[in-house]
């Protein structure tokens, strides 16, 4: 079997999100462009991921994996990985290729991406995370408007919640009073039975950083996650040797599994993070996930992507799925136009049920899709 | 698909190997006893692994996996490894039960286990792998003997060799002077095209250890193995930070994953070891690997069991498949009685290819196997 071809379909959409100016989503109906990989077979077999960029695709990915066995992920991931470096392509593009060929390689196999990597359970716990604050009446507006909307997680059955604090633009952020106001108000309205999780602004100071640590130890929160720029991971490891709430990092930071490699060797977090999306795909994940594992430290997996959810369906050293971003104003539950059912519907225990489907577990509507075309 | 049964079957056979006092391999007519475990579900599938304790599959592993999805290898190896820390069972009897999985995953997708993982590659370099040192005419009983032996191997179209030099209780050994020797003599009669690499006795002082490495140097070897204790750790750190040459290490060291995650972070090894009967099969291999490539560090793997063999299929940071034990007076070539075919046949070229058959490409003689059974 061998690649065929390999393409990206541009397609317009709306939107249920929009963004501020630091880039936080907010509900709103931004008209956008998504993008759909396809890896084809010569005979006949499809892969498919949403992201990834026309231009890595067409310039990079096309002329080195036409003709290779779609099966040799390893050495193409590898291979492409090198080549990013001249092109300063961010690893999103990467990513989507590389999830492309595991959605084939479960579709040729008959299995869902969980079960080739090695399954390790059928379905995971999920947690509400929300967006940031705004200023929208019923929204995200004050601590008690996050009380409530907390509230309302927990009756649709979410054991856990994820709080994005106040940032800027929105006025009097950043501030770790306020932030500390917010958690504590959640923590008071859903009781101490609920695990609740602090994602707070990204650039606070030591000072502020450790401030807002100890809030969160007195709140009895399971994790406490970026609250300073990543790329002082001296920093971190100061913050990390003060604080018994496990600073959980890092995400944005570039350099893929070599990266997170380094912060376990300096002692900069206490649980790792990994994202489909932040190093490059689950061929990568699957490294940091394994770099945890070896040295026994937990971990939390980043968004709600249908590769996320299937490295959780197979990995034990992480708790919980991030479902959202979630608002009170905006429909979390309804599939986006361009497909026909979520991949991450929630029962009511609170549950995630790993995707059965081969593959990822992407149901496109490929018609919109088509229809849509840019 | 569920777990039906999970059996081991004893068979006797007749090897090609003996051992000495310490348990080292030379040429022999060992009579032993084989074990084959297999997997079956509930419709029909098989996997099959050698090796394997009876005792371990059936009062520790049966009763937990019976009825378990076989796709749950990350699950049901973690559950397994836990159980072993009372019964104090070595990892050799878990890696049969994993790879038997393995090989039941690629015989349900119809694919080679290393395609399952994510291959990397269709071939390796082999290098020949030899026995230690004995008192065998026209053996491996002198510096000149190994180079005999050396100029046969290069002749059939090894590119690589590995010396094992004279251990106890052959006479005069350990001697890293006669280690030297032999490794001189090796070189000189291959000439500097040929990689050389050793594993020489393994409990020399810091100070012999050093010696003999510096000698490798000069001799320009690719690698230096396990010549101390490897529960001395902060040993090998010393020596680690002396030596040009790679030190490559653990082997072993039991404690799986978490051991290589340790001498990384100490800086005790400059090559990582793995292979899949030291520490459990198929999926802590993958971890291991994983952890090595986050650091960027090259591999050996050790020995040329099947599941090894798919590993490196699937990863980058190794260059050569082990190939033996070698020695003049052993047919390597000519499969075992419980084998219609080697896993493993090189070509002119020094290479092994990857095996296409579903699963593991064991190439069993079941009838041998039952017409044998104990």
């Amino acid at each position: 079997m061998k690649i065929a071809d390999i393409t990206v379909q541009e397609f317009r959409y709306t939107s249920r999100i929009g963004r501020d100016s630091e880039g936080h989503a907010h509900p709103g109906n931004l008209d956008l462009t998504g993008s759909l990989v396809t890896v084809v077979t010569d005979d006949g077999a499809e892969g498919h991921c949403l992201g990834g960029s026309k231009e890595f695709v067409e310039q990079i990915v096309r002329p080195r994996i036409v003709g290779k066995d779609p099966f040799h992920r390893e050495y193409i991931w590898q291979d492409l990985a090198e080549r990013t470096r001249r092109w300063n392509m961010d690893d999103k593009g990467l990513a989507a290729v590389d999830m492309a060929l595991w959605d084939l390689a479960g579709k040729v196999t008959g299995q869902p991406v969980y079960k080739l990597i090695g399954a390790y359970r059928d379905k995971v716990k999920a947690y509400a995370s929300t967006m940031v604050g705004d200023d929208i009446e019923g929204g995200l507006n004050t601590p008690e408007a996050y009380a409530n909307f907390a509230e309302t997680c927990v009756a649709r059955g979410y054991k856990a919640i994820k709080i994005h604090s106040f940032y800027p633009p929105k006025a009097g952020a950043p501030d770790p009073r306020l932030d500390a106001d917010i958690c504590r108000a959640v923590r008071e309205r859903v009781g101490p039975d609920i695990a609740l999780m602090l994602d707070p602004y990204h650039d606070y100071n030591r000072e502020e950083a450790l401030y807002l640590g100890r809030e969160l130890e007195k709140l009895e929160f399971a994790w406490y996650e970026e609250p300073m720029n990543e790329y002082s991971i001296a920093s971190y490891v100061w913050l990390t040797q003060r604080l018994d709430i496990p600073v959980l990092a890092p995400e944005v930071a570039l350099g893929r599994h070599h990266t997170r490699a380094e912060w376990i060797e300096r002692g900069a977090c206490d649980m790792l993070r990994v994202g489909v999306g932040d190093v490059g795909g689950i061929t990568p994940s699957l490294k940091v996930i394994a770099l945890a594992e070896c040295f026994r430290m937990s971990m939390d997996v980043h968004g709600p992507h249908p590769g996320n959810l299937h490295l959780l369906g197979s990995m034990r050293n992480a708790e919980f799925f991030e479902r959202g971003l979630l608002h009170p104003h905006v429909d979390y539950e309804t599939p986006a136009p361009y497909l026909n059912s979520i991949h991450d519907p929630i029962d009511s225990d609170g549950y995630v049920q790993m995707p059965q489907a081969p593959g990822l577990g992407y149901d496109f509507n490929f018609e919109y899709i088509r229809d849509n075309a840019v």
